[in-house]
């Protein structure tokens, strides 16, 4: 059996394995030995002509391949990237208002105190404006953890907000306005409930001023290292704001709130070919039916829009969106040339071992968890959003970077699909994994929360598991675990600094 | 008081705050406040004349500096950098064999099974090929630390290395070869015991070949998580791996070795304008006197060298290493100018407040704790050593960033100089602390380790200060806990990687 997605494609994709000379389905017969997941020629396919997945161009036929034939990355001349001109000229020819009904239209979430998307979780969040404080906040966060945090029961956690930049980095070059805009919006970021608490060294280059207004820069909200009396003090300092800071959360409760005061992100990584047709498609289904009852939904990755890039301008509700599009894409086509790569440095290893021939390929399948939903905005990484509804957040695709980026943007959940698998979590946000198909399940049973590999089988519909994830997503943000966050894991924050160090 | 340092100095370092009109000594009044360690013209200065401290020009005078005035960074224009063609002519122009004589020969260190330098510390290192394992090696780790490890009382730590790299990066990208570089002679730092335990996810880029020599790439010594049936299975794997590693390390035992068998790093960071006065040459005092005793000891930092790279010339024994050494700063300063930015993007607004008006002064400074020794090599960020004595490895000078990059290329303790002060540590090796004035040790006396300001106050000499380091070092060497060891601190690892993210 295979899985085909759109009646102009002449490649399906094999849901297991196959051996040389076995039928396929529909009196394919198997010329080689073809694994799960990857692609087989539905018919014969000269020297140079496309090769047809999701009803797009993934690329052009280096040889003859005869049906029955395998196709990978050897088979696979990569065409251009679609022009980034006139962008514009795509807006709107395909706005979608018929989106999937949604079957519940509240959460019980933390009413955010300053107004704006409300909290998934409770928890306080110590800032740190520069690497050299981590050593020391870490010692006081095990403290805190173990200490003083049980008498706190309304707090969910104590979160160090470590990251690598800060300091011994270019601080005026251009392009630090990412790293800085990122420390700065993580601050306000729902799940940290508008306590603000900042660790700061004393002579590095992200001053706090950079990362906090001057209503906020102060005795209250600031602990200076270099002003402590040595290690202790510094330990002691910590724990004291802590304790103010977690009286103040703990008195936050759940309370039932409209979607539209709920923000979240999807991301994948470690995707596979089934990607795009059993996990993907199921998020973007969930996202509309999340858009469609008023929720604000991000989805990101540069390297694997760019090939889609006019699918997603058509989407967009005004020109100048689709403007900011072609900019954000501009932008990381020259960064990358930069140092003589393209977007062909994507995909991975173990994307290519998941059937996923090339970049092309990756990014129809990465688009799909996206939905049908009109595009309303577009962000700069880490910016936050003026709107409500679907937006396209320019992120890098690392998972660990775009974690991070889509956290600082407001997100309060993140949804994460996976082929190969990966135990990427956050520790500022709930993230819910769910997987391409049925053997990751089977083998990671304890960290997948949501199987979509039963599409791909064919005894569930995208719609049932796109309903099945919608209902989890909203019991996440309600306040149920997931299964990763029951174990406490936690990738670390990696902060997108496109800026030399120095 | 001031300091002046050499007879050609028009300039002055203040050893305290000083009000205006107050008597600095040798007749100048100030003719403003000055804070301490910041400098006063000692004589009348035109305007475009030069500032001359340590003998060089730190630059020119923007207006007329009367005697008496405070020189600051808004004072001096800065001058162009040394010219790094034909640097080779430099070669051997300083060399000086006459060095302090080592008054101890030998250490208490771990051998190294591979032969090699000496470890100061026995640690189990858990090396990852990608962040994206982090979560559950962290869980792991915590684990061990508290049920297995206490059971081999000879092994001092058990220590993850994580880090940002592994994938969702420009991996061909020609520069990616700097963190690959890294991650892999991370491996074979000698405090490990020449144990290999590897942590893969399974479909990143940074793939364990490329990690590993075909030899130990085995199921002795890497563990992929997508092999493994779920979280629980992960866990169990890399406990049971670590106890099979552990028992290893645990029949180390440390034995009297000679003093070639120590490689050391120093580094600086958070300076002020006394570390060049006092911290940093007694640093130097004691390098020489590890050289002269056999040891190899690395200096770095890229943009704190540039500025004086012509004295540095000087000393290297070959024309080879000049070469190496015009490279690597030719290298650095396209990477800044990529970003328009240049050297001047360091100092850090701590290091001005501390008295550093420019990255003249500030590499002059940090110039000085490679001592006086001849330079036997240089070596790319995170290279592996072929020789024996002082060392320049060209890393960047941010000290979260050049930690990594030392441990790399093989120290097993680094000796760290401040002014400022920073709690800075690292897990798999010590770092001894030392820190510039009096007034730092009186505020962070149970994190600095060794304190310099005596030489500024007059009560202690270069000589003797150095003596004492030379004596901690090797006490540390042979076992001794540092002060911040003994909390437990330690800064995350950032890998410097220089090719862009995908």
């Amino acid at each position: 059996m295979y899985v085909k997605v759109n009646e102009r494609d002449n490649v399906g994709v094999v849901i297991k394995d196959y051996k040389k000379g076995e039928d396929i389905g529909d009196g394919i017969l198997a010329l080689e030995d073809i694994p799960q997941a990857h692609k087989v020629a539905l018919k014969n396919i000269r020297k140079g002509e496309e090769v047809i997945r999701y009803g797009v161009v993934l690329g052009y036929a280096i040889n003859d391949i005869p049906k029955g034939t395998w196709i990978n990355e050897f088979s696979l001349e990569l065409p251009k990237s679609p022009s980034l001109d006139d962008l514009e000229n795509e807006c709107c020819k395909n706005i979608i208002y018929n989106l999937p009904k949604p079957i519940r239209q509240t959460f019980m979430g933390f009413k955010n105190p300053n107004g704006g998307y409300a909290g998934t979780r409770n928890i306080l969040a110590i800032h740190t404006t520069v690497q050299c404080v981590t050593g020391v906040l870490n010692v006081a966060v095990k403290k805190i953890k173990e200490e003083i945090l049980p008498k706190y029961p309304n707090v969910d956690d104590v979160v160090a907000i470590n990251h690598a930049y800060g300091c011994g980095v270019a601080i005026n070059a251009l392009e630090a306005r990412v790293p800085i805009r990122t420390l700065k919006n993580l601050i306000s970021n729902p799940n940290f409930g508008g306590e603000i608490m900042v660790i700061s060294l004393g002579c590095e280059k992200l001053t706090v001023d950079k990362l906090l207004d001057e209503k906020d820069n102060n005795k209250d909200n600031v602990i200076i290292l270099q002003e402590k009396h040595g290690f202790k003090d510094m330990i002691n300092s910590i724990i004291e704001m802590a304790e103010i800071k977690l009286a103040c959360l703990n008195k936050r409760h759940r309370e039932e709130l409209p979607l539209s005061e709920l923000c979240i992100g999807m991301q994948c990584g470690g995707s596979d070919a089934f990607s795009g047709v059993s996990a993907n498609p199921s998020a973007g289904y969930a996202s509309d039916m999340l858009v469609s009852a008023g929720a604000t939904v991000m989805f990101s990755e540069v390297t694997e829009v760019r090939d889609g890039v006019h699918h997603i301008a058509k989407r967009c509700l005004e020109e100048t969106t689709c403007k900011k599009l072609a900019t954000e894409m501009r932008w990381y086509d020259n960064y990358l040339a930069s140092a003589e790569v393209d977007r062909s440095a994507n995909p991975t290893p173990g994307n290519k071992k998941g059937g996923l021939s090339n970049i092309v390929e990756k990014a129809m399948g990465s688009i799909a968890k996206s939905g049908s939903a009109p595009i309303v905005e577009v962000l700069s990484p880490a910016e936050k959003p003026t709107k409500h509804g679907l937006i396209y957040a320019a992120t890098p695709a690392s998972d660990i970077v775009c974690g991070p980026c889509q956290l600082a943007s407001g997100i309060t959940l993140q949804v994460f699909m996976t082929g190969r698998g990966t135990p990427y979590s956050l520790a500022a946000a709930p993230v819910v994994k769910v997987c391409s198909r049925n053997d990751l399940k089977l083998m990671w049973d304890d960290l997948i929360d949501i199987n979509c590999g039963e599409i791909i089988t064919g005894s569930k519909t995208i719609e049932e598991k796109g309903v099945e994830l919608f209902n989890y997503i909203l019991d996440v943000a309600s306040g149920k675990k997931t299964l990763a966050e029951g174990y406490g894991l936690a990738n670390d924050l990696c902060i997108f600094n496109p800026a030399p160090i120095t």
